[in-house]
């Protein structure tokens, strides 16, 4: 696999005269890739039906001459102002019932028709008329699905397309649905909440107190569909046209929609990765974390997302933008130390990236995004991110080319999981994501290379070991394809702790095949009162009370089973801490034959093809393992 | 009286088939009471006018079979969805204006005719059909009033019934009202706030800077008054059928209407106790004593509200709902300690109680309640408990019977004092709820047992000392009556500082008879700038400075007058920290002739009839006068 | 210049027997002036149409009959409540669409015409009733502009003013405006957000994510403008019937409208002090200062808006409301030390306020400021208020008359640039008004007397230190104006960093003529990460990186650039903390030829003509330069 760089770049919003110059700059600078177009719908179509493709073709063909390849984006996340007029009621509407108004961008609900008929029209002319450019290698699909909140959408077209969805999700003789299927299936004799039809059925928004569980997963489940329906519509259309890849840039930690069904209709996964923004506003980290790493990023949270979008690209992974400076939108906005943009370009590399982009080529100096820096200044003077991509440029040219190879470790990652979590955490603040990151990050301080899979993997019996932490709800095919998969199975809590639909099921959870063991209750713990392990470390925040006949490897101070273990498989009956959690992974990568490294918590390995990468996001330099990793360092060596 | 036990059952949500073993097993436990039918309304009347009441008859005969007795639930807590359709405006709507959907429960308004006139059906049905029904032993009316913060609703039926309830207050020569007594007594020469008539006034929501305060407690004893005729609708119908006690389930620490209003209609005063839920959620105690009782709930905090509602109850007091373990509604649901479940119960029969029933029977699988634990699991096995119900079913088996006994000290609890703090704190955060409760702790801390009065309690002159801080308004005859009683009168902050409408009196308040003192001025404080004594402790919060001649027996540091008393009257002129309130209370009990103990923060002991209960809230064993309190325990003794 | 003093007084709250009375006292304790009227229009025209003066010009001549001076106010900003039926759109509408409800004050938007034509009205019946009356001494126009923050609406009657501004702001070659011009200056490009019409033009709020500073900013100034406007038509009525000066009533830190416009049509700039109020409420202290100065206010809020307001004025000032004791409105409201109302008089009167008047007479025992203190209590007692300002009053016939001198230093405050932080403080909290006051802080406590002007001040020349912090924009005269004052000049950071339309301009900012240094890049910084500088105290929260061949005076202590100068310029790069900025301050001002004192936290000084004052907020003595300040006092002695 060779591995390329590139950059997003807005020839709308340069003067025609310097384009020639900027595709000059920009393959002198050893990129290959240059993202266009995603944002120009009022510069394609500035009236209804009348469309302007002049510039565009221009545009192409310049970078085209360059030698750069473009990748083409449609512009739907950003329909201009006459669309309003022609759709009033396109707009997405929040959860107090306010239309969330244009203005900015991504301002139209996936439900609407009307509005998906014109994406269709734009995208069609789009398709049509670049499908066959030689200069077009890839497309993306609209920008950044679900980016802001804007899944999730209380209009009315939402709540036509909720019943026609519900109505097909419990069918009934005719085609109206069966009413009664699903008044059973989400309980609704409690408190009376039973429907006579589905027109009956709102959105669950303003209920006076929360609205039942399983009408909130189903309106989940259905808001996510949409989005797969909405990608589906251009990849088809495209695809009608040209034969090129076709990607969408994911966002970091937006998982209000299930990436795996987008991707599975895409041919590449990219995403956006903004390490300094994200650290500051999504990741689960401490405030001492997020002092230590105010100008690295996380060490874990990049290679989190670029081992989850390996899996919804099913291997074929790129960085569409890559943070290259400062940016505009976290709460605080530092500069990146020199060397981090390297450093994380290199991490993506190892973790299987086929191509890093960085965003943006030059800094706008208008707009909402002014104070994003660009490898270029607004002023075209180079900045700090140009000097980095540029070495990257020139040790990628030097370095061996490498097929991505399977880690010895799995990590399920289950989307519906994260909205049953949101939708009854038990306990204040307790998220699903956060489970399978401390998960994550305990996995790699113990040096172990990750592959993170979806629920429905068919890839289960290639590994050595298996985590799969917080499954809310285990269909009968995933037990039986973990118990079937030879592996060491690291599972709980909450595994298997509700049906299909959002029910406690009896016999009571897990009910997992080989394993003696049921939870008898649960508990959610105040932070200030974690229950103490007889090793050492605590369970804290969500806690399972366990009747179980499997051998015990963790008990409570008062000595009840916290872990337990019968045959491959290891369940864990509460949310450990990071000493209990990283004894957890040392045992069970014993059990699993696997050796396990204890890593400072600034450093990382990654393991592809025959290399070994190391990262060091701290400031100082760390010893491992007889070597040296200097500050802010990223280091290859051959393998073992 | 005797003392029982019950629980609350669904049979709707349970196959027919078990209801028998259900039956027997409560039985078995030593249970007498079931609840059943509160939510059940779309079961009853599955269509508009077509009612379903065979299943309830057989529910009732199958318990009544098995020797239970039933509270049968009107169920208008609960409207079924075709409610909606008949009656789109009946829903509340919240301040900023939303009108809160179906979707949960207790979506109504209190002010909508249409729903009442549905309500007036439903409940006569249910009347007519068990009203002499043998097994049906009490009725309880709609479920928890004010839960989910419904009794406010700024909706058009409430707007029009606000408007009709002035008219009747401010009455004038026609049927039409006075608008210039209601402008007279609002004051609204200030700020232009004149109305030409009652049709002009609107709810005081959503108003540029804050709403006149008169025009605000006028709106909140409205709200309560609208409860109030919603409760007298129901029992009206159910007394014209039935001679059988009829209670409502109150909820802890609701004010938002007038609890003895409803209870004057109601023969029973029943509540909802969760203690752990309620520590987390609603209790006035700090993050110290929320981790120390995280799993025992708070010492006070159960007794206060037997105390508050036995009053409610004209003495007669249930508790409805009993948590029974884990709930699911707090930030933080731990479970509850073994043995309280039993202290708890034995907690309530001390205070009065004649039943304690568990919510509830089986934890459901479904819906929202799905992780609040019941006696049963859901796989109907026994949870815990079930075990302790049983340890009391035998206990109370072999306990004497016992009639509640008057207190020596009474506290008065005014909702209308409590509004009226609520609508002009003065000090952020200030409550009138939490003044009381601190003076209840403190009371209990010297080993009162203490009986919670309403202000026109006629009960006054039996007690020896009566505490009634933060009574904004004192009616003429209260102050008489109080200084009638002949008891030691512990008055102040705040106490008659307004007029009926919330008017700032003169002379200056306080103005009590027999009682030289004047606040020539008030202060809130801010926490971490309180007041020091001069005989240790402080004064937080809240402050009154005194011109008087009265015997001084409490300074500032700086020799200002904080305590004064006069005759049998102390007047505590700012909010007293628990030091300085400990001080008070012994020396409020010397002058009354009470001897006081200083228990510690974990033990309580209280007072029914020969007996006396001793608590222990904590998980360590405690020495009190003699004899050892084991860790969470209850221990029954004969009294000195 | 004489020194008087005067109080606020609502006759129409009172009975009329007790006016005179009233009067007499007033002019008895020392009082010059009188407010009156301000909030009476529900008395003035009790309906549409029909006009009640006869109690006011009773009142008046009952005034002027003790030898009372009256300020009449129009009583625009409560519109009684008949008025909301014949203009059921002139409400405001808040941020989330709701209308802002009649209920208390300021209900209106200021972009309503029909509204605006009512108070033309009602303001023409006053100035031609009162226009020649010899005891209207003074006019105050409405009261407290943008209070409860009322400067900006979103409501349909603004929509509709927002398009003709911008018509007006982008012209185009008819009267209908260039549309183009509009979308080149907002960038309109970027994310498809250009407009085909002034009408497709939308508020601000309410957008998917943020919406675009360019639109923000020009919206923010029309919001501005339309205060300006509003204010004009009442200005130009008064001023056709009468030649007494007009006034109106600021508050203290409502940046939202430009008070320099706003001042320009009037003759006095008065503004309303609540020292205590605003510590608790927007003052920039912290936690500590807060708990220090309780019951003082803060040692420069007051003399920050005398100096910001004496510009407004152009050089008239007063003070119209005084805090005469605890208010209502504070989270906390606690009383005032003994001497702080007469040294906060005192204060007024050093930096040039020509009047200070009390607000109230007599504290309102109704509606929602009962809780507000007055010169006297509701019972007509004397309150500590009226102690001091007899006190005051005696002072001043002793005290020699002055004129107001010029102070030697400078600071530029600008609302533009307020409103441009606002929209894009790159980091959390940032506020150009903390900036300035952070500057105004280190200024005072080096001793300096500062005069603060508008960015278009025609009298740079005038000052030997001239401090500008934060000016976003810059226009190109005001850089030519600064260079050409001769002054040393403290600029940065953010100097000119946007072009007039909030784009960044190229060449990068600063650009200053004189000055060779560029800012690279910026960034904001996490509040626990601040960067150290070399010569001791940090950057804190915002920091350029600049490129430069200046001298450089401050480096971080990685050698970085910080602060700069050249020629007289001095370029600060960066958020300077307290101890950072009090070196910068003594090394500008000793380049000014300005000596510095190092005074203590809770002392400062003023020069005024012929004396100095100096004020100790402070509870303990302090000694400065030889001489002892008292606690709480203020001292005046002969300048050196």
């Amino acid at each position: 696999m060779k591995r390329t760089l590139g950059t997003c770049y807005y020839p709308e919003h340069w003067p025609r005269a310097i384009w020639e110059d900027d595709a000059r700059r920009m393959a002198g600078a050893g990129l290959t890739w240059v993202r266009i177009g995603e944002f120009a719908w009022s510069r394609l179509e500035p009236e209804p039906g009348r469309y302007a493709f002049d510039w565009l073709d221009e545009a192409i063909a310049v970078l085209g001459a360059a030698g750069l390849r473009v990748v083409l984006g449609t512009p739907t996340a950003t329909p201009p102002r006459w669309m309003i007029d022609r759709h009033p009621d396109m707009l997405a509407v929040d959860s107090d019932g306010r239309p969330r108004k244009f203005g900015s961008r991504r301002h139209y609900c996936f439900s609407h028709e009307g509005y998906k008929a014109e994406c269709a029209k734009i995208v069609t002319q789009l398709a049509a008329r670049y499908g066959q450019n030689p200069h077009v290698a890839a497309w993306q699909t609209d920008n950044e699905y679900g980016c802001h909140d804007t899944t999730i959408s209380y209009s009315d077209a939402a709540r036509r397309a909720f019943r026609g969805w519900l109505r097909a999700r419990y069918p009934g003789p005719s085609n109206d649905g069966d009413i009664r299927a699903l008044n059973d299936a989400w309980g609704n004799v409690f408190w009376s909440m039973e429907y006579g039809d589905f027109d009956d059925i709102d959105l669950p928004n303003l209920t006076v107190t929360e609205p039942n569980p399983s009408h909130v997963l189903d309106f989940r489940r259905f808001a996510s569909d949409q989005v797969v329906a909405f990608n589906r519509l251009q990849t088809e259309i495209i695809r009608a046209h040209s034969s090129t890849p076709i990607a969408h840039n994911y966002m970091g930690r937006v998982t209000d929609f299930d990436h795996y069904k987008v991707g599975a209709d895409l041919d590449i996964a990219s995403w956006d990765s903004y390490p300094l923004g994200f650290l500051e506003d999504r990741v689960p980290a401490t405030v001492a974390q997020q002092r230590l790493y105010a100008r690295q990023g996380d060490p874990d949270f990049q290679a989190f997302h670029h081992d989850l979008y390996r899996a919804v690209g099913r291997g074929r992974l790129w960085v569409m933008e890559q943070q290259p400076g400062p940016v505009n939108w976290a709460p605080y906005n530092p500069a990146p130390l020199p060397g981090m943009v390297r450093l994380w370009s290199w991490e993506a590399f190892a973790h299987g990236a086929e191509a890093v982009c960085y965003f943006r080529w030059r800094q706008a100096p208008m707009a909402q995004e002014q104070m994003h820096a660009g490898l270029l200044r607004p002023d075209s003077v180079e900045a700090q991110g140009l000097v980095e991509a540029r070495q990257v440029a020139a040790e990628l040219a030097e370095a061996p080319e490498v097929s991505h190879t399977r880690a010895p470790v799995a990590l399920i990652f289950d989307y519906d999981a994260e909205w049953a979590w949101a939708i009854q955490p038990h306990g204040a603040g307790l998220s699903y994501f956060e489970l399978v990151f401390d998960t994550y990050r305990a996995l790699r301080r113990a040096g172990h290379s990750v592959d993170i899979l979806p629920p429905d993997s068919d890839a289960l019996s290639e590994y050595k070991l298996i985590a799969a932490p917080g499954l809310m709800h285990m269909p009968e095919a995933l037990k039986t394809a973990l118990a079937a998969s030879g592996a060491v199975l690291l599972l709980g809590p909450r595994s298997a702790a509700r049906d299909g639909s959002m029910r406690i099921p009896v016999p009571l959870p897990p009910a997992l095949p080989g394993l003696d063991a049921t939870v008898s209750h649960v508990e959610s713990l105040r932070p200030d009162t974690p229950v103490a392990l007889e090793s050492g470390g605590t369970i804290r925040s969500y806690r399972e009370i366990l009747e179980t006949d499997a051998e015990v490897l963790e008990t409570t101070t008062e000595g009840e089973a916290v872990v337990v273990a019968q045959g491959h498989l290891i369940y864990v009956a509460g949310w450990l801490d990071p000493d209990a959690m990283r004894r957890l992974i040392h045992v069970a990568s014993d059990r699993a034959g696997l050796a396990c490294l204890d890593l400072h918590e600034s450093v990382r390995c990654r393991d592809a093809g025959a290399h070994r990468f190391w990262f060091n996001y701290g400031t100082e330099a760390h010893d491992v393992e007889g070597r040296t990793l200097p500050p802010l360092s990223v280091t290859r060596e051959a393998r073992d």
